[in-house]
């Protein structure tokens, strides 16, 4: 046996409660290296009793990856307590017992001590992930608010350009704002998505915003708050969900606190607000607005023009609560979305779950994290995130076509199982946003590969998000390139990519509760084409890729939805 | 190479701020299956840029277990950030790289990804595991208060018993108190501990109080609280820290609380201070005081005069919690042993840390786990835990003699890849407590043996504790016969065992830093026979234990401690 490839951790996403009553458990063992893995499990007070006299339950084979298996299983136990060990049966037939001290030979003097056994010593909810059970039913669409629609001309910045005139620069301005939003609430209604996520939309001076000046106040050129609260009222009222973006990790070098300190040095009351090595701050003048690599305090990247924040002092901490609060309790939005996520501490962000889901108790917070998310995904930070780690598997597959099939599957499995099961369906899936490419372009414009790629992408856990403009296949290369503006001009009813993307929406929102929660069956053949089902309690929901552009070999059941290379059926 | 044994996790014990610039990278890699171990890092923001120039560092290879090898270093990135991957080359010859996504082969279209790598986003001291120092120099004693010196006949129970007069059943009282540690201080000062560990001490009908009635009160028969403030004072003045012991898990059924539930049911105000799965409370009285498996409301084990308590309720936590201040703001203790901590919510524990180290920066939070305490030991919870999980692989090896050298140091060394190295310092190591048969007992008396493994407990990482009595060998079965009354008829000035523990208590502290934090190396000679050396900059400490009960093979040097078996020497 592959003694080594074996894995479990006590409390984490191998053994968790998944509700009030119920845990789940998962054990890792090498790939192909284990015929039968069985939970001896019971009572931790009455281990080697009569009472504890539980038949070991066979755990089921879940997901493989390359190199490992996934086993699973799922058990409620009267006392709320749980001692666990696992009895495992090799295929060269030997058998081990493993445990909280590693593997052993599977023998009395071995399997009798109870101090060799994992534990959950009490189920307490109150350590439980709980995600807001509306993410799951949720297809997102994220809008850069300078780039979607200029509903009001009134409000336009100064250096104005006429809508779509140009590719966008770094420094263009083209007069997007809420009103442009609100307006289009009924097109995105129809096109099916039922929560907005949208790039930050307070004071600052870039189009990006992304360098705060005051996080209180709507941008002018945005709008004000009595036309944001309209539009939270209306997108409410049609079942929207609203996320904002919440740029903690750093602040822009115009905000009236970064000012303070250039202004007063060490004696500015600011001082202790930012990560500052050596007054005065400073920094050499490069060609590159974003490069600068001697600056004396620290920084989002090498950005000067973004000093970051320093979340350990109580006071940043109040004052970033306090934001977060104020749009909740002041405008009702439902979700934050957290910018460059993974570099504020976990400290704040456990402040920050403990104070907004007191506020709202079915809030949603989603962090951006571009690699694995794990650390930040315990149940007490943030419930899901962009979930990049997994949606650049996909790019990968289909796009630079640089995994095979068994790769492929094996890399996204792996990605599950870094995760709850409760975690994984509220991740947020996306295949382009204002900080990638855009997916239509990464297809080097493939229409039928940028469909695939979205069909796989909405048959997985989580909840996937459409990049305005993503729906009619927008162009657009790196940023900036990938905020160009919303193209109104297009002809949607005989737009291919919008009536496909229309269809995969409600097509996901109407199979929530399997997409999201569903097991995984994977299936490859061996000229590398892909079946993956889900399925939950009797429904069965399939997708079948065929590399070779041509359903061959194909299921007997009228596609729900198909392309030239894959069908979505019910079995 | 044995791919599914290759295993490294984002910030956890795999990769953490040691200090407040330096973090540790570890990787675990299949036993004797890999050559060589390269770090690849660089800053996240100039990743394949000219900036990322680094040399790849050479990993050390820090310990193996049966079936893998722990690979060790200590990098200091210059902005604070850490991007990083493992190139990894085989004893096979292959070379692959191993990160965020796994294991890829190790080629440029691989190695370029900078999503392919884990991150240390940013060093945060504010999530950094921080101990209090003062921890790794303290050798602990442990003290039963029922059974360790009667100071002061006036507050004996009623139904006191004369010291010593009969082995202890389970409701014996022999008066021991607080005037009686007083009157021991000097005792302790002259065996050397620095450490008193004082069982509960509170209001509790019991003699072992672990049913508290009343935590804000000393238990009369113990003393009152102008006692223990002396007690407090006089023992800090002769330079113990002084740690209780908080039952928060559960209270007894004789307190006002429980009292009002039993009186008022479901309209009690304290209902949901419990867990209560059904009203009116109620249970099965059965032979066994301790087992009532019909109890209608949630117990410390199937004891129903134990209530546990409900510490998601917020009440709960502010009573638990004012009492937790209550003793280090009015007594200034030093530290709390958190009685079965790992029943308790982690949402409860979190705060405790918070609340206790903001009111005292270097306060010391122990909890009772018996298996893996790695869930509690992040940072924010506890500092240390008794470390039964190591302990009883001491005693399995040379009291129950169940283990080969070979998987006894390979069970040790998994325990201490489990955990941090600022862990493992300040975990608490025993052989015995109140709660399991005395260790000269499980050495059927064979004294040699039991200074074998006391001098080899004390060589290891962490603080080491001595169960009262230990110094002298006293003997007892399981509870309530390991709570005999200290035998202070003993004539130590010719007790060898407290002779021994005495110079052993004095050499651990003097070499506090080195057997604390120094590395570890184990050589296992052909029979059997074991050394360990501690290293720590030029200081070597080495042990030497020897089966055959004589040095043989023994080094040129002069021991500094020995036994029949063993011997500690400097290199």
């Amino acid at each position: 046996m592959l003694r080594g490839s074996i894995y479990h951790r006590s409390e984490s996403e191998y053994a968790y409660l998944y509700t009030s009553n119920k845990a789940h458990i998962r054990i890792r063992t090498g790939r192909n290296d284990v015929s039968q893995v069985l939970l001896m499990y019971g009572d931790p007070y009455t281990f080697n009793t009569k009472d504890w006299t539980n038949e070991p339950l066979e755990m089921e084979l879940l997901l493989s990856t390359e190199n490992h298996d996934y086993w699973f299983i799922e058990v409620e136990p009267k006392f709320k307590r749980l001692q666990y060990g696992f009895h495992l049966i090799g295929k060269d037939g030997e058998e081990v017992f493993y445990g909280d001290k590693g593997v052993f030979p599977y023998q009395d003097e071995f399997i009798k001590l109870p101090n060799l056994y994992f534990k959950i010593p009490y189920f307490h909810d109150i350590d439980r992930f709980k995600a807001p059970s509306w993410v799951r039913d949720t297809v997102w669409y994220q809008i850069f608010p300078e780039r979607f629609c200029n509903g009001d001309k009134k409000n336009d910045p100064k250096e104005v350009l006429p809508w779509n005139s140009k590719l966008p620069s770094w420094n263009d301005f083209f007069g997007g704002d809420i009103a442009g939003i609100i307006s289009k609430l009924d097109y995105l209604h129809d096109l099916g998505v039922n929560g907005l996520y949208l790039c930050p939309i307070f004071i600052a001076p870039s189009n990006h915003k992304y360098d705060t000046t005051n996080y209180f106040e709507i941008d002018p050129h945005f709008g004000d708050k009595e036309l944001f609260r309209k539009f939270i009222e209306v997108a409410h009222e049609k079942g929207f969900k609203i996320m904002l973006d919440a740029v903690f990790n750093h602040i822009g070098d115009d905000s009236p606190q970064w000012k303070d300190v250039l202004a007063h040095g060490s004696k500015s009351r600011y001082a202790d607000w930012f990560h500052i090595n050596e007054f005065p701050v400073n920094y050499s003048e490069t060609e590159d607005f974003e490069y600068a690599n001697d600056i004396t305090y620290d920084t989002f990247a090498f950005t000067s023009h973004m000093p970051k924040l320093n979340t350990a002092n109580e006071e940043v901490q109040d004052y970033l609560l306090d934001i977060a609060k104020y749009w909740v309790k002041e405008f009702n939005i439902d979700a934050w979305r957290l910018d460059v996520a993974n570099e504020i501490d976990h400290h704040f962000w456990k402040k920050f779950h403990e104070e907004l889901c007191s506020l709202k108790e079915d809030f949603y917070i989603l962090g951006e994290v571009w690699n694995s998310a794990q650390p930040w995904l315990g149940g007490d930070e943030f419930h899901g995130s962009m979930n990049y780690a997994y949606t650049e598997i996909i790019e990968q597959y289909f796009a630079q076509k640089q995994l095979s099939s068994e790769k492929f599957i094996s890399l996204l499995n792996e990605q599950l199982m870094t995760h709850r099961q409760q975690t994984n369906a509220v991740m947020m899936n996306m295949m382009d946003s204002h900080d990638t490419p855009r997916i239509t372009t990464v297809c080097k414009e493939d229409i039928e590969l940028m469909h695939t790629i979205m069909a796989f992408m909405f048959m997985q856990p989580g909840s996937p998000c459409i990049y305005y403009g993503t729906e009619i296949a927008m162009k657009g290369g790196p940023d900036p390139d990938c905020r160009r503006c919303m193209d109104w001009s297009t002809d949607f009813e005989n737009n291919q990519t919008f009536n496909f993307m229309r269809q995969l929406v409600h097509f996901r929102k109407e199979n929530a509760e399997v997409l999201s929660n569903g097991k995984m069956e994977w299936r490859i053949f061996s000229n590398g084409d892909i079946k993956l089902t889900r399925q939950l309690g009797k429904k069965r929901i399939s997708v079948l890729f065929n590399k070779d552009k041509k359903i061959v070999n194909g299921p007997n059941y009228t596609p729900i939805l198909a392309g030239k290379q894959w069908a979505v059926f019910s079995e």
